[in-house]
């Protein structure tokens, strides 16, 4: 079984990582996810390198952002990360309302996801472009 | 196998709900999907309605709402879904950037899923609430 | 790429396994995924037989087993599943109604299964049982 | 987080779906899937009316209608909605035997999808009508 | 709900699988799955016969056939197979590194997946062969 | 609708990433997968670089881990991944037998995800380590 490993216990690559990331985010600690990750230096050091990119400031807003990541991880049926970044995108902005809208849409776009493949409807010619 | 219902064939219950998508959305045909849906009136109706309202202005602007519902069509893999919302979501103002940073999650979302799930990575207490 | 194996090109070991589909099933040939699963003699045989049991007659009646297999293709999104399959529940007298209903509940269970993730909802102490 | 509201601190609104959904099922609380749902009564009430009308008695059996929604959640994933519809289709009629041969297709059915993908079967042109 | 068959509870049917599992494995008692399948001894017969066979020695090695099973379980988010599989997977000599490798595997897998499924890539001639 | 840019049209920045994927790979020209994505150089970068380091060699030999990526591909339903990732799997020395065995894999694993789901098993101590 895979533990995590905590700061006081972790080599200086990793620690490298876990600085990295409290700093970038002004916490004191971070996610067990990260602490499980730790395990494999290589990866941790890798999949914070692409988030923090793909998650930085760009033409979407960061609350944004991560109301996509949420929809994303409730249809992977990711439990721990819709139970992480549902905090994450309300810190950073994201209000109820906007939560809800957000899950609104996910169910939605699941039921309806599930009769288009059911129907097997082809694609539009105008939306083959 | 379901085939489409053209507009000329179509009963009153069916061309009611056929005019009023093409009035709120401003076009001159409805796509595939509601074409082929037609042959369940009740179900048509009932995702029309709900889909006109789940995607109405809110507290989330247009195309982030349509960003949102492709992130979760890709998720899903509906091919069909993920063509024609992506077409939609380009035409109520989402930028080739925009949609770029939306497939960027989608794909690290995923990655990162994977490895929550793999890892059996317990929930943090801060989010637990 | 595998390509398909038709009944006049195959071995013994996998006309046996052809000619008993065609007998249980009242057919003249069997279907294209019998066809390429025949390049695996061992595999095509050991899902023949399961399927044949699982599918024979029981507590349920074999058109509502088929709208079963039917319900969890979609939600696989697996379109050749979907497409056969339908085609078989018809066959063993799944009427248009049957089918548009099973549409409307894999529709709606796929929207509810989105919500119920997303909420984190914890399981009920009388289903716990 | 989001808090599971009970009918006592609930507001009309949510009461009025709350009554009807007790009425309806014959039950003197509503699940958990609702109290959670109620943060947004505008989905609740959605969902709810959606939901009566798709499972009401139909050309399918209650029973059946609770297998397939079964079906649907197990492919989906979802803990919850497996554990809250289970005992649903056991307390409308499905017994242990059809319960049990739900699942075994449930299982045939998720092991068919994935040769069938993995071989990458085109359709038969007869299912193509 | 189902509830787990103890060995000491269990018909001769029952027992007989249980005691198959416990030679071939080599193991004092069957885990949780087998008791909980055990209400279904039609199944659990199936089952185990088929498992036994796919996961028997071949051209793959088992250290690898389990490493593809905990990466299948991952992608289909079944929290008890990856935890049972892991397990299994080392026991039979699967290293660190190589579930670390395999993790980093599957997360990349998934990435990439979205992105093709997302930007909708038609299969290359070549791959068509 | 994405195009897929050509080595011809490409600027500097893809073309970078391009000749380093032929270069290693030993290839005329790169699959549609980078063709499509490079309409996003940013990520086209990042895939590659991650994907190069992912599945080099390590304590997995390639075809191993090319088998790792086309059984995750079948469980996401990516079909452009299933056709790609089982051609290089092939050309890494991965022999038909270990495509029949891998896919045997998936299948059975997706059958008994199905059932550990569907019975909600829990995880036995022994697991959680």
């Amino acid at each position: 079984m895979v533990k995590p490993i905590e700061y006081a216990d972790a080599d200086a690559e990793v620690r490298a990582v876990f600085d990295e990331i409290m700093a970038v985010r002004g916490v004191q600690d971070v996610n067990n996810f990260w602490k499980y990750l730790a395990h494999d230096p290589v990866e941790l050091r890798s999949v914070w390198d692409t988030l923090r990119d793909v998650m930085a400031d760009g033409a979407l807003s960061p609350e944004v952002k991560e109301l996509i990541y949420v929809a994303v991880s409730i249809a992977n049926g990711c439990d721990y990360c819709v139970a992480s970044h549902s905090a994450v995108a309300a810190a950073k902005g994201a209000t109820p309302d906007m939560l809800n809208e957000m899950r609104r849409i996910v169910a939605m776009a699941s039921r309806t996801n599930a009769l288009a493949v059911s129907l097997r409807v082809p694609v539009d010619p105008q939306f083959e472009g």
